[in-house]
């Protein structure tokens, strides 16, 4: 036959698992979306259908959940690396791992105190606010990443974040561009920035003996906040400028982030044209704009600290 | 021909205007999906074609925006209440309007005050937070929802709100059920209780003369809190018991709410089985749970103020 | 305590239920997601919790499985008045049960003949094709929906569908509607029109001994057919007389169907100006659209055998 | 600054632009979306945000839209091909452009000929059906999808599908599988299988001198066709095996195939366990399987032409 087997990965994908701590009565939560691809000597499967080399999807499935009892979830990176390091040194012909993961963040529920369903409470009505112990609200705000992959050898984590929406109502300029044949955009010297971030950065650590492994969850929530303020704090030309300040405060600041990637959208908001009917309609007055669906600019880039060799691939994938 | 016209309603659906203040350098946003849908003398339309009647949906849209510029956006309640009203007294054979908005909320940045993108500085590690003026994230959380109805005489008002999505990791139990020749589910008395709440509730206010207009903003961080607080408070043996306390609690404490419905689906988490590896995953010791799409269990239900006509729909739709 | 309980329904929804009937080596397939909502002597879950009136929801997707083996599925209407019936006639607090059906369509995939992965085949390319005997292709088009509604006396079933998106690339014309002080919209006498077809229709039938139950495949094969007639053969001056042109033909050809409701986006089709590029795009020589998200116009109506009573509720929700 | 810019692009994505060719009163459609990415000389507007070297995404879209009329639309891949080597070929820093789409497919109304809306004539129950002019019901089948790079030498085309939903009903067995301390999967040997197809291929041709361009859209079905042919005629003991022989028989039957790859879920469908209702549930007698969403295995691979380089991505992302 003159067809050969290329690269090919497989595994189970989206396993939904949610992780409870006590400790006492207070109680805390894991919830993640872990999704399983492994590679190695999977010819035959292929050729012939035999599954002598398959460790089955299934088998990828009771393994996500019951990893999460027997050592429990740290952070959405540490689990995927316990993981990701199982299957390859426990499965002979699996060579490869990947472990992707969602994770959706809660937090708790503030409580006024009272148990009564009754009328409001002076109490409800206080500043002594109080915290459920095992009652929670999903925040709702962007998605956390992860993606480990472990070859045998060496870890690579790729930590990253999805649908995070941001606006900056003013500060924002775009003129200066290339005129041809096709353009009609008007030049704007106040405009709307707005986009939905998601971001993939890679570390440097890659779990060889003597390294420090980093805090994951304190990383991620430097990288976040460095992202955010970056984007109020830049006074932006063009939502790329925006980005390569965004990327460059987070490695600036994280000194183990190699490469850090974007994709990010420019979400329209067009200054309604109201002449027709007698009004103005100014961003210095405060203006009405239209929040436009499709199409969109689509901006995508690579920061990388200098010297270091980008792995993240171009386009950034959900799972 | 032996077939007549029933109720119909037209209008533009899903306009997405966002509006800025601008008080000195701070900003404010309103960010909404307005819906319109007009009936009244539209017979001609349906059976001739003939559009003599028709205010296009492309001026209902115009107007949408128009009305953000001329009166601002006080609240998602109080735009759509202007708007309502104009269409009706404004446009002789439109007798009815109703308006559905979305409203999406945002929350400032925080800033460090640095303005460099350099080495993090001590500012950005203390503890001195500062808000951006002109910089949002979207919160994310739930989405606010309100549908103005006016016909000329009276105005009706409900508020709403969907994707509240909560959990709690206890205090929830199930058991005592009727038991059929279908019947396989074990009683559970210690389970994961989480659901998406959607709920409208109808005020009493109808915009008669004399009446004092409800504080829309306040009453809607009200109702949000006094729900949450009920999910949080009650000890549950049905989703039914926690949604009624939900109800109970929010018509107790807003005296100005004559009924609310619920639709909350059952969002099934699920104790994985994990003895064929010889693990206990027992709640008390912090389980580790699936939590499953679909099927899910739905509960929807209303309460109603001692007296009060039920108005609201079985069924809650987006739009 | 000064609430009531109001309306209230509970039971599983969307159960994605396949069933596979053999005929030789013959397969036919149904795809139905199925959602139940049962009613009855309810007040106890809601007030204390008891479930002793409970039948779990987990008991009424068994319930949708085993029927499914025990008496097939023979149409999406069919099935689900067999399992209305049944919790109500069964359970005793259960006074009403409505069942909504989702259908998924599948085609045979064409075969060649040819069972070698060999160069192709004269046969592949003849013109004697070949129907699978069990593989499938979705066909991806329409969803077909159901209700069925049993109240221990009589039975009402809606049918419906859902997603049928259809556009007429002429004979479509706008003009003659009121202008006020918001209007800027250009009268356009060929236009494209483009909608999502959303229905539902109410049979007479209701279950009563003697009546002759409809055909309720071939019943809905016909009213998808002379809607999609009447779509293609109205020149059209509004989506509105569109809309009663397809409600009309469906109740003119269908004697036991007494109202018909829709639901029909206006899909907007916008003429690219193309002036500013030296291009003129007139829909006489073919011209170029930008099919737009939102907002977009909505246009709602019933239709009704003369003298039926309305039951069919203002707002199609999927589930 | 310790950072430097990676890999970056940028453009409009997702320009929705339907063009209607008339011929005389029959009327052609093409549906597409269209997305833009640039890269090429662009340091600056990321570091000092200068847009010297930005042609404006708004211009971008303008040029799809302008070049629908101007050249309009043969296929999707011939589309991509003009609009990548113009960005390149008009635009100095511009040195890459790919270009994506998506195409959504119609086929035509079936009418029966009768133009009134009364009662069902004789016509509309004959054999004798007639296809509309110019009214069309969206297919809504797969998604067709192409992907154009041209870096101002040679030009790569990738063409593919999505969401293409296939299921053989039985003819497909899984066992011999690997098993370790987290195996409980009983093995089948009549199991339901199900994928949603997403594949991309690459042909050969790169647009120099002399090379004989592809009948693109005769491509296309040939290669949908014997993809199609594959699934159903592969006795398959694992999805991988199945999925090979789709990607062998594309490549063995369309000579400029080089490489294709997949990404196919496995969609589970579960036999029902009904023994504690006392049924069998046998797949040789018609079984009942429940349609689960996640997780579900995910199988992807690359069947390449032998000789052939590997250059598709892993990832098969949607814009």
């Amino acid at each position: 036959m003159p067809t050969i087997l290329g690269q090919n990965q497989y595994g189970k994908a989206e396993n939904r698992v949610v992780k409870v701590t006590r400790e006492g009565g207070t109680h805390h939560l894991k919830d993640l979306n872990v999704s399983v691809a492994l590679s190695g000597d999977l010819d035959e499967v292929h050729s012939s259908g035999s599954n002598a080399h398959v460790l089955p999807t299934d088998t990828t499935k009771n393994t996500v959940f019951a990893f999460a009892k027997q050592h429990g979830i740290e952070s959405a990176e540490a689990f995927g690396i316990l993981l990701a390091r199982h299957f390859v040194d426990s499965c002979d012909p699996i060579t490869t791992a990947r472990i992707r993961v969602e994770e959706y963040s809660w937090e708790r529920i503030e409580t006024s105190g009272a148990n009564s369903s009754g009328a409001e409470s002076a109490a409800s009505q206080s500043a002594d606010v109080d915290e459920s112990e095992h009652s929670f609200v999903r925040k709702g705000q962007e998605t956390r990443t992860a993606q480990i992959t472990y070859d045998g050898e060496s870890v690579e984590v790729l930590s990253g974040l999805k649908d995070l929406t941001v606006l900056n109502s003013t500060h924002s300029e775009f003129w200066g561009y290339i005129k041809d044949q096709y353009t009609t955009l008007q030049e704007d010297y106040d405009r709307i920035l707005a986009t939905d971030v998601a971001s993939v950065w890679r570390h440097d650590w890659t779990g060889a003996a003597g390294e420090r492994e980093p805090d994951w969850e304190h990383s991620y929530a430097r990288a976040k906040r460095h992202m955010l303020h970056a984007f109020a704090e830049t006074y932006s030309y063009s939502l790329q400028q925006t980005l390569y300040q965004m990327g460059s405060r987070v490695i600036d600041n994280l000194p183990g982030i190699a490469e850090i990637r974007f994709s990010m959208p420019n979400k329209h908001h067009f200054k309604v044209d109201l002449s027709p009917f007698g009004l103005k309609n100014e961003a210095a007055d405060g203006a009405v704009y239209y929040a436009a669906d499709r199409p969109y600019g689509l901006i995508e880039a690579t920061v990388l600290r200098d010297g270091a060799t980008p792995r993240i691939p171009l386009d950034l994938t959900n799972l």
